[in-house]
């Protein structure tokens, strides 16, 4: 079975960020494809620059969460984004880790999973280096919380919305 | 129709970069699509920076080829990222450039289109800017070129391998 454009397009579209997650599991068949998913995500000049840490542990997770990953002690686990830290490089690699962190959601989502994006703050990158035994020089900021969204947790929330600009502010034609 | 997890995984991790086109041009429907799922495309706090340039005509094409964006010319059309260009929130800026410009590939694959992240180079930048009408303030970088893959031209090419690091060099669990 081959999927339809139709299909593939809402999937991409509906894709939306998870915060509240039940206490299951990732099963490993899962984490083993988001992995290879984003194994084979492209970078510029395939230079390959991104590596994942994935934290199961508890403790672990709690303590990045304390440090601006919002949602790591909830989920079932995270996947801690690593760059070499080349200054030289830097804008390219904050943009390869921005084509990973999509395409690694994408394939959570693609196994029923929810994922958010957090974002470590303050010393929160050095305490994950401590933490995760990454060198110095490297580069870290970026941790996809991964689980099972609580629907239950989400349905009785305040709505949020989160909606988009029209289109006519994000699209143009030719000329801005 | 629903896609099951392992056509999603198929699509996600096949996704490849394509630098020949044909002279086919984007069907409309599709060109729609990859704008809708670009606009829903997720941001930091939601605070959706990038705007997107279609650009089909030629001429212009052509000089944007000529400042780095090396596929331009050969594809039916590009999308030309813009972000705010605000220097406090760059690395933030980039990042979302990167999670639109996947997403913005995979829903042009979604339709059988392939697509190639470009860069633009040295002066590219400004000439983008006077050429699209961008205020100058802004921040442009990224090209993506869409169209029909050439897959003649494709296959008639030297063997272009594009492999990736084995899994043991990508993930690591737990530490680093």
């Amino acid at each position: 079975m081959t999927s339809s454009p139709n299909d593939l397009i809402k999937f991409l579209r509906r894709l939306r960020t998870v915060r509240d997650f039940t206490s299951d599991p990732v099963p490993e068949a899962a984490l083993a494809d988001i992995l290879e998913v984003g194994r084979w995500t492209g970078s510029a000049s395939n230079r390959q620059p991104t590596e994942i840490i994935v934290v199961r542990d508890l403790e672990v997770r709690q303590k990045l969460n304390a440090v601006g990953a919002s949602t790591a002690a909830r989920a079932a686990l995270v996947l801690v984004i690593v760059t070499p830290g080349d200054a030289a490089r830097f804008e390219l690699e904050v943009f390869d880790e921005g084509l990973l962190a999509e395409r690694l959601q994408l394939a959570a989502a693609a196994h029923g999973l929810g994922s958010g994006i957090t974002t470590l703050k303050g010393d929160g990158p050095d305490v994950a280096k401590a933490l995760l035994g990454i060198p110095l020089e490297k580069r870290v900021r970026c941790v996809i919380s991964v689980g099972v969204a609580d629907q239950a947790a989400i349905k009785a929330k305040p709505k949020r919305p989160e909606p988009r600009k029209p289109m006519s502010d994000f699209a143009h034609f030719e000329k801005y």
